[in-house]
């Protein structure tokens, strides 16, 4: 397929570099032009910062864009008889309306510009305005990888907050695990087998039966104490009030 | 060596398992009899629920039991000549003060009774009364894993806190996720590959630097759909407390 990228950011890149494989990527269009040339470098496409110079005979357009950002384009972009897609996890199918065939292709993973990634298995959501478009899109996912889900925009927009929930906010919690490490003059490396640990035991038994933990024990004495470290140990009063929020939630699982 | 595991619960199982593979355990004492029966079993060891019958002459006393039950024990066992150490995260040294020779053999890990685990690379955090002591803990952790680490009961107490966050409240996200992915109709797995990534980019570029997200990029357009989503879907206020919460330490350093 001849495909033309819209955005030079994490997903386009990516989905750039996997598309790339076996398919021709003409052109990318980004605001910045500095940032479409670079990536249509990696890609051997050319660049465009100008949305009238779109081409407008390839096969597909992957929106790839911030999620406020796609309407705008939406306006701009001239009419096409490829198939215009998003990339975003939360925005409706619907408001790529105005265009004759369009849907969506969502990969559920964590992008960066830098960190290249097979998609070989990597999750791809799929949407179709009518049948013969997501048949199409399910054809160009699968050359991607073997795990391509059709899903509707509701089901979507909810994988979107599990995945906030899932990659994010854990992400964010190992970034405070990293200070206290830090604090305890120990490398935060040293945290990786338990970290791998709980991943492999929540899909292996479920995280319903997978919680350990003072909470999880009601071990108040332990919480207590936790506490008290935080307190003295960092400058940041809400840290302790996540403790106790995550262990309360935790305690009244676990304690019916 | 000769052990004596003291406790028969998730850590005194795993511990026993793994110790058994090059030490003879000879003695598993736990208040419940069936519960000392059914790990010495597994260890060919003896069973006992009489502190008193506790034999004196092992090398090492393992108290794996819960932390407040570690005190009680102490005033109850009787004088050796072995090592006596526990097993808790956050509970200092000191308490085996009216020992000989005692310390800390903290395996820095989430266990279960039933998902037996290896403990090749597992990190041990040891601690002696003694030079003497540690040597001898040293030489018996890395007979179990080539991960070994002398720290003091300070920097053990925030390792315990630093995995409470890695582990225990990661682990009570994915609940979460479940939950969310449940009501979409998806199978939990779908999220397998994203958390997996996370765990690995964390390691790879810390979590500092690895951070994505509607929160990191402070899209409050996306963070305002998905709170509408969690108040619609879930009759719990204190979920969408958190979502907000979290969104905001994270917006709060992404954004400076």
């Amino acid at each position: 397929m001849n495909i033309v990228l819209i955005g030079a950011g994490n997903v386009a890149t990516q989905l750039g570099l996997a598309l790339k494989k076996n398919h021709t990527i003409t052109q990318v269009f980004s605001r910045h032009l500095t940032n479409a040339s670079s990536l249509a470098k990696r890609l051997n496409a050319t660049a465009t910062d100008n949305i009238e110079k779109i081409s407008t005979n390839a096969d597909i357009y992957f929106l790839s864009v911030t999620d406020d950002a796609i309407k705008p384009l939406v306006n701009e972009l001239p009419n096409n008889n490829g198939i215009v897609v998003h990339t975003a996890g939360s925005v409706s199918i619907d408001v790529l309306g105005r265009y004759k065939n369009y849907g969506i292709f969502y990969p559920f993973q964590t992008f960066s510009k830098n960190r290249d990634i097979s998609f070989d298995n990597i999750p791809i959501m799929i949407e179709g305005n009518a049948e013969n478009t997501t048949n199409k899109l399910f054809k160009l996912a699968s050359s991607l990888s073997a795990n391509v889900h059709i899903v509707n925009s509701e089901q979507r927009l909810l994988l979107h907050i599990a995945a906030v929930f899932a990659c994010n906010f854990t992400n964010h919690l190992y970034h405070i695990s990293k200070k206290i490490s830090d604090k305890a003059e120990l490398p935060f490396n040293i945290l990786q087998p338990l970290i791998e640990e709980t991943v492999s035991k929540a899909f292996k038994v479920s995280p319903e039966n997978a919680q350990t933990g003072p909470a999880a024990r009601d071990d108040r004495q332990t919480m207590d104490k936790h506490i008290e470290i935080l307190n003295k140990s960092f400058d940041d009063k809400k840290l302790v009030e996540l403790y106790k929020n995550l262990s309360n939630r935790i305690s009244g699982i676990s304690q019916p």
